[in-house]
């Protein structure tokens, strides 16, 4: 079980599990959760809409968790909604608190003064990420080199339109890790993956990378799962399962070369 | 004056200056600081070596406040010698916590363990960085573009080396403000002003810029000034008289572009 969520100073945003664990690997969940917390709240949206893609990345989290279990790894995750804020976007992004997502307004982002994006920044996206930079320095000052993974899913339909990709492979700048999922994940699995699809840099979608493993010389990618795939507990630890020696293989080929 | 430098808690490391300065320009003086506070204490050197430009960058620190003045920057400096934590390098660098710099052996720095660098980069490296992340970020969220310089000086000689070059203009991935504040330099002044001389991104010492600015799209630049240039308080408010305007003249130059 995850550690109680603070309620309100600087941790109240972000949620780190077995920062601790031994293994190589540091995962990140910019998109965990679909909690809409005070003093926010609900923004508007409908109990339909909580529950949508456009405010989280269902089965991300479960996948996440089961990952990090299988990988002995410490796992960084957001207490709120992308909807909030969205933690793989910089505070300048419109995308940051995004006014309309997919075809859904979202009343309670229209129209933000720089105020309020202030105040989100501050109480969401700042603490977040100097806990993501924490965890990587904190190994990387004792001697050892961490990989950086994060774990997203999308929607199976986006704008009325179906996507057959099942595995989508992310990288920002530095491409080596996502090669080798890829490579490994061919080989290993038969699930539909693809490098830098349904999305890449091109559509700002890795700064989280861009932020903390570039600078590092970091191995990082960044894993989409289509969400019909982690739709229960049982499909996550599936997934986690054909995942983990994936991830296992593809550094072992790098650290390797 | 600054203020009080605290003696303990996440402040230690790190002072702003006029954090509410509206000025375009957030400065930065990873070596603002020859102290050696507890408990790290002279690290083992003489007082001659804590006075020497392998402690921190002499003139630096009045360079940058007489430049923040003039530019109604906020400043970000560093309360402690470089030679306890280098705030320009990566935890996992050597040159962090450097056990030898130019001719001289750092006994305090001597084959340590990683405990000892995993609870430096925590009290000084982390939350130097976290807060100019803070003051980077703060400034996005509501809509400026904050353009990041950072200040040092070099030795007039090193290794037994003269160095002809006065004013050193360094960048890392995006070159674009260090050329304009070049062509404004031959320009508008009368120094030895080069493109990323004595140092370059090549040997390590753009830490600061590939951490905060390029991932954020920021203009931004690294000023190397001759320490023999700004040995008064004097020269320091006259060295700034000189880059104040040059450096709103490139920003100019490429906010109009």
């Amino acid at each position: 079980m995850a550690p109680p969520i603070p309620k309100s100073g600087p941790d109240m945003a972000v949620t780190v599990e077995a920062p601790a664990a031994p293994g190589p690997f540091v995962l990140v969940c910019e998109h965990a959760s679909n909690a809409f917390p005070a003093p926010w709240g609900d923004l508007g949206l409908s109990a339909a809409q909580r529950q949508a893609h456009i405010a989280w990345d269902p089965g991300a989290l479960g996948l996440a968790r089961a990952l990090a279990r299988r990988l002995e790894a410490p796992l960084v995750a957001a207490n709120q909604s992308r909807l909030i804020y969205d933690l793989n976007r910089p505070p300048h992004s419109p995308g940051a608190m995004a006014a309309r997502s997919e075809v859904h307004d979202i009343p309670g982002n229209a129209a933000l003064g720089p105020t309020e994006r202030l105040t989100r920044t501050e109480a969401i996206y700042l603490p977040f990420h100097a806990r993501v930079q924490a965890e990587l320095a904190r190994r990387l000052a004792q001697g050892q080199r961490p990989v950086m993974v994060t774990v997203h899913s999308f929607t199976p339909v986006f704008n009325g339109q179906p996507r057959a990709v099942e595995l989508g492979i992310i990288h920002d700048a530095a491409p080596a890790l996502a090669q080798a999922v890829l490579a490994e994940s061919l080989t290993q699995t038969h699930l539909a993956a693809r490098l830098n699809e349904p999305y890449s840099a091109a559509d700002e979608v890795t700064h989280t990378l861009a932020l903390h493993a570039t600078p590092m010389g970091l191995l990082n990618v960044m894993l989409e799962i289509r969400n019909d795939l982690i739709a229960t507990p049982e499909a996550e630890e599936g997934m986690a399962e054909l995942l983990a020696p994936v991830l296992r293989a593809a550094r072992a080929r790098l650290e390797a070369a």
